[in-house]
């Protein structure tokens, strides 16, 4: 019998926790899967005093420590795309030892670097647990769907957001009061920006956008759009339409080259990603020739999480190699980012408007100066003097064309607040 | 740089081309996640002579001589639980040559056996290929989600029958006719015994099951039914109650041993696997702690299915090694078997009866006496004297009950046809 897998956990969360309970609960179903024992040699942690729940063996003070002591594997969840976390990856690595790691930041910063050390040092660096919780999606991008190359990837990857909107639907409430909630339930950090803002979606598309299209892990011309400007208005008019809104993080392959954004967009009622409800994720994934799948499932959380990163201890132990991004991380090309504002897609637009003569004709005005025309539209009338919402469907037009003409419209005294405008995803 | 990897492939059909194709289109990138080149070192069909739309190189005449020339992988295309494909993949193991097939009855029926002989070779027997096509749902249930134990797995695993129901639905058309058209449009079989009736899902079953609960494939106490009996009347009342009907195989860890069914089930309209539209596949996942997952995406054809066969293809390549159920074959278990009849489920019922005096108060009689209680009702008038459908669901009751409530029902001279019976499915 080959000798067990020695493993050492830095940050021992929700998600450090979940894996100590499971490598415990199941010894022996994952000892079978994994040809070998799993053993836990040492953790370390802000505070080794903390109540966890679970026996708590092995102490170290110092994180670092776990680099050069005599564990096989290093997993990292202590977060963050500095400090202690890097440091510690980057000394596993050096030494030669194995790192499990759910640290999307990290990887999305740092990502071709490390994949370069780990593959030079002959030694495995995976991620599972750093994109969409339990959904095993990183190993069906970077080992099951490549026989016909990937078109696009577009996800649901930040449960917060997903929440936030589930609930703003169902109750009609605006984004800040369905926050302020979210954060008194504990489901939404004290501060919620990397989250809302679209920035931990930002990482984590990265990450895919690397395996599915086999660049480096690149941010540099993403763009990132939150869900903050999301009005209960706006996803009521996309339900009158027969859509719903998604904070979406999309990667497509275009003959400009790799599309990368993360916005909130509209899906049909009856898609998949439209029926990820609540904290949960979901990715479509349009796999070439092979058509698009779905993965859907809890993409946080103790038990996900945990599961994601045992996934990724059994397959180590089991002695697989893989390379980090799926291809050699030494021919990983370099991302060619294709310009956001080409992009060609039908458009959601609300406007807030002064009800008074001529409102109506300079904002179509405005628009077809462009050559943005429209498929159809909404106008609800309110009390006199209050303000007015119409709200336009466009046919498939290019992003910079709507951009300036809503920049026109934005300035007419007509027009209160800034418009809104919203893809229409295809499918 | 190792050399490449040698592969021999039997069968040349749809999937056999599909794998040629994609293996030569994409011959690069998936050297680049290989970490070596895949060769094509010979091929055997029925016929030489057929125009495929590629070369045929390396042609043998006799498919057992790929388990004894110098291939390191034999492609298993043929099909069929016996004869020439049983011989192939036994003689391909016993010359300890890894084996990749996309063969469900010949696993469902000889799997242990076939496991047993490989990992005693120190060979890999995989078959991504064999459930769901493109859909990695085998890699999920071996690899991915296994720290906190399966729960259930349910799925809509036979694209025929789907697209068939798919069908039915929307034009209200009877099976009988659907089918005949979906056998001139090639989407269904001359024989279309094995999907319609539900074996080819069986099969698929009995492989998701070992996978998920670390047991033998065993199909021998399964309840097996397929869905010729559903007519448009049931699809459209299960509309109304807010269901969609559609062909199911589902394994289910219960106290009394593991439970697995195939039948026509009642899903509710918003859940993922009712959105699983036309030949598509779709599976839930019940995975303990970590909650459902759920995957879908096309479930046969050539892309989906030769992506399914070149995944393994490259994870043998790199040298990865996992047992062929997940666990080692000497470990699986035997499968204990929970009696069929002792499922609690709220079913459907649907009687066909004249339009007499009495005859509710005779079915309602009937049920009450067995214990059943009924949660809402349709009754739909008709011409006098024409049969009229009565409609019910029941509260959560036992299958043994139901079925001891139907036989004295169908006794009635009141009551027309086999009165039908379909349980509703949670969630």
């Amino acid at each position: 019998m080959t000798s067990s897998l020695k493993i050492a956990i830095a940050g021992l969360g929700t998600v450090g926790g979940g894996v100590i309970k499971a490598l415990e609960a199941r010894k022996a179903d994952l000892a079978a899967r994994a040809g070998r024992g799993i053993d836990i040699v040492a953790v370390s942690a802000r505070s080794s005093a903390k109540a966890r729940g679970f026996a708590v063996k092995n102490w170290q003070q110092d994180p670092l420590a776990l680099a050069k002591g005599d564990a096989d594997v290093v997993v990292e969840l202590i977060g963050g795309d500095e400090g202690v976390a890097r440091h510690l990856v980057e000394t596993a690595l050096e030494n030669g030892k194995h790192v499990v790691t759910a640290n999307k930041a990290l990887l999305a910063k740092h990502g071709e670097r490390l994949a370069l050390l780990a593959e030079r040092k002959g030694v495995q660096l995976k991620f599972e647990a750093a994109v969409a919780g339990g959904i095993p999606i990183i190993e069906a991008l970077r080992e099951s769907l490549i026989a016909h190359g990937i078109d696009a990837v577009k996800g649901i990857l930040n449960g917060t957001c997903n929440y936030i909107l589930t609930e703003m639907e169902s109750s009609g409430r605006s984004f800040a009061e369905v926050l302020k909630e979210a954060q008194a339930k504990g489901y939404a950090e004290a501060d919620p920006t990397l989250d809302v803002g679209g920035g931990d979606t930002a990482h984590k598309l990265a990450l895919l956008s690397s395996l599915a299209f086999g660049v480096a892990p690149d941010m540099s011309r993403m763009h990132i759009e939150g869900i903050e400007q999301i009005t209960p208005a706006d996803i009521h008019f996309a339900s009158e339409f027969g859509f719903r809104i998604k904070l979406l993080g999309v990667a497509r392959r275009t003959p400009a080259g790799i599309l990368q954004g993360v916005y909130p967009a509209m899906v049909r009622a009856r898609s998949p990603l439209a029926n990820v409800d609540g904290a949960a994720n979901g990715v479509v994934v349009d796999a070439g020739a092979a058509g698009p799948f779905f993965f859907s499932g809890r993409g946080a959380g103790e038990a996900p999480t945990a599961s994601a990163v045992v996934s990724d201890l059994v397959e180590i132990a089991r002695g697989s190699f893989t390379p980090v991004f799926g291809a050699p991380a030494s021919q990983l090309a370099r991302l060619t980012a294709a310009e956001a504002g080409t992009t060609q897609s039908a458009w959601y637009l609300r406007f807030e408007v002064l009800d008074v003569p001529g409102v109506l004709a300079e904002i179509a005005g405005r628009l077809s100066e462009t050559g943005v025309s429209i498929e159809s539209m909404i106008q609800r009338g309110r009390a006199p003097g209050e303000p007015v919402a119409i709200v336009m469907i466009t046919h498939e037009t290019s992003q910079h064309a709507v951009e300036h003409a809503l920049k026109a419209i934005a300035a007419s005294d007509k027009v209160r607040a800034r418009p809104c405008m919203i893809p229409m995803e295809a499918a």
